[in-house]
């Protein structure tokens, strides 16, 4: 067989991630690889660090990246807090809160799973009457920015809820973190995880994670180990730590944490607060074109999230016809319906570098183009 | 605070890995990001599979990259493969046999221990012992290349031990994969794991991985569910054939997989033999070098690994301080003793990219400087 170099397409990316990287991550991904025990890189670690609690608008001390997508940052929430036999409340209105239940499930938990209409966002009622009746809970367990329906919940309601019934707090922030405000510390956010591919459009298969101080002291004070050694936090903290000698645990992927200062540098210098602005900006200009093209949303208008769109498929509208026309004609992606919508919704993503004025005139004109085409 | 782009020196690797990667990997990591589904990024996954499938001398379906550190394709093995109450007879030689311990009992597994002396192969007749005291032994687990003592075991004969007691075989190549022959097909291994950052010189944070026919019908007819949802292979497995649809399990990391696709095309470009003999030539010439300067390897002769050069720090040389100045005063990176032997060895890597005969010569040179100057 004959193998040659890959050269990839240059693709607009408006799907619900990867976002398109800048070239200044993509440049600094592409830098000299040194070894993960290197001085230079253990400062650069110390770096990411604070930039992530900066993200994150958190003091932890526990802050930061897990060496593997963000379904491994879910996981290492749940199998380092949770121990077998506790109850996990978890809020599910979409994919990835049917994943924590299988998370919670798989750590030896047991899982009562408070169900959310799919494109609504999580409710508290429902949630305050759970804990009512599972008054032994010891997590509440949700997904800030559902990146399956493109609905956002309000996350320090939530928590406010899980602190009155002395629950820990684990919330999913894939989506939200750089796109809408994530606040750690003002919500009572106990454990957080993210990706990198989202709203901080580094490249794919980093997750950017956090723990309170009291998941901390959970996390010391288990009674068995947790089931896995690579997400073992206990183990994680000493190679991550500041202080004194860093203990070798896992070869860290050197060259994806370049990238990921890179596009933390950049959130950094644009501000948090400029950034949630740009996207919600853009998802304005998204939305009145879409008004205008006559296509509706899933999400009611006060629980969007601006960096996922997630709009219904016209009627009688092929959709593998108009993504592959998209994609053939324009070199754009835009996302699938996914689970339940699979086939009946599509989810534009307006996340990260993607977030560009450009990008939005771009995809209203595309997809006008590929819905006349399809029809 | 004020955060800078961060701008790596440009270090001779010559520990137990990362190597250093060629300009031509590094080029093709900074390539545009596309989508995880994007058809064309598919069909590169399809030709990873192939490579893979050559480096790793097998015709496995099952060959693909766990998207996280070899510590996450390790674990992927055991999580998988390893139900509660099954007998593993682990021989361990070094750190990495301690680590398969630990992943065993973390699953549930029963692990019987054959310790073999640090910097020594693994004792086929100590297997062979352990095995008719254990008829009940469902796995035999090895490493291959021990990377925290540079000693090289016998994988075929260990295999054949293994299968005359019916059992199946979990092998480590995270270190031998690319500098020395690894046979699977030939040799009957049934779940292999590697690094991407070893002997195949790409970026840290991917661990290529194959299982037999066999280990994935043991995979298909588990009684009890993985414990991991991220690594259990019966679902990632939808994501990596090549038949039919793909289903969506995690963010594949993108421009990772471009840098393996590369370096795996450099190795397919100069042939697995060729790179063998490359390895061995440079381990020679280090070795040569190496006797002239009265430097003492740790294992013996017959047992040394080529790409991972272990040697006694002589008596009254302060190791710290000895690779602090190679560091300082040439950028380059040796190894340091790991475990039992932690300030009493240095490992000298010279693995893919890094097997340089300009780099041997420099490496002898800086050390002669170095161990003078620390006296």
């Amino acid at each position: 067989m004959n193998f040659k170099s890959f050269n990839p397409p240059e693709r607009t990316l408006l799907g619900p991630g990867p976002s398109n990287i800048s070239p200044r991550v993509l440049s600094a991904i592409a830098r000299p690889t040194i070894g993960h025990l290197d001085p230079e890189f253990l400062h650069m670690m110390d770096e990411i660090k604070s930039l992530l609690q900066y993200a994150f608008q958190t003091t932890n001390e526990f802050t930061m990246a897990i060496s593997a997508p963000g379904s491994a940052g879910m996981e290492a929430c749940f199998i380092n807090l949770v121990e077998p036999g506790e109850k996990v409340v978890v809020c599910s209105n979409g994919v990835f809160g049917g994943r924590m239940v299988e998370n919670v499930e798989r750590c030896g938990g047991i899982a009562v799973v408070v169900e959310d209409d799919w494109g609504k966002a999580v409710s508290p009622a429902k949630l305050e009457e759970a804990l009512q009746q599972n008054q032994d809970t010891k997590f509440v367990a949700f997904v800030h920015a559902e990146t399956s329906t493109g609905a956002l919940s309000d996350a320090e309601a939530l928590c406010k809820i899980a602190k009155t019934h002395n629950c820990l707090t684990i919330v999913d922030t894939v989506t939200s973190l750089g796109g809408v405000p994530v606040k750690i510390d003002e919500w009572g956010v106990d454990a957080a995880y993210s990706g990198s591919q989202k709203c901080l459009s580094c490249v794919p298969g980093l997750s950017p994670i956090t723990f309170s101080p009291a998941a901390v002291d959970k996390i010391k004070n288990r009674k068995t180990k947790a089931q896995s050694w690579f997400l073992d936090q206990s183990l994680v903290m000493s190679y991550w730590s500041g202080e004194g000698k860093r203990s070798y645990h896992h070869t860290a992927p050197v060259n994806s944490l370049y990238a990921l200062h890179e596009s933390l540098v950049m959130l950094h210098e644009e501000t948090l607060e400029k950034s949630w602005e740009r996207h919600q900006e853009q998802h304005q200009n998204l939305a009145n074109g879409l008004a205008s093209l006559g296509l509706e949303f899933v999400v009611p208008e006060n629980e969007r999230l601006p960096q996922l769109n997630t709009i219904m498929i016209p009627d009688g509208v092929d959709d593998a016809a108009v993504r592959r026309y998209l994609l053939e004609k324009y070199s754009m992606e835009l996302g699938a319906g996914l689970g339940k919508f699979a086939g009946k919704a599509w989810r534009i993503g307006l996340m990260g570098y993607s977030a560009q004025y450009k990008n939005v005139v771009l995809c209203l004109a595309a997809l006008k183009d590929a819905i006349e085409n399809a029809k």
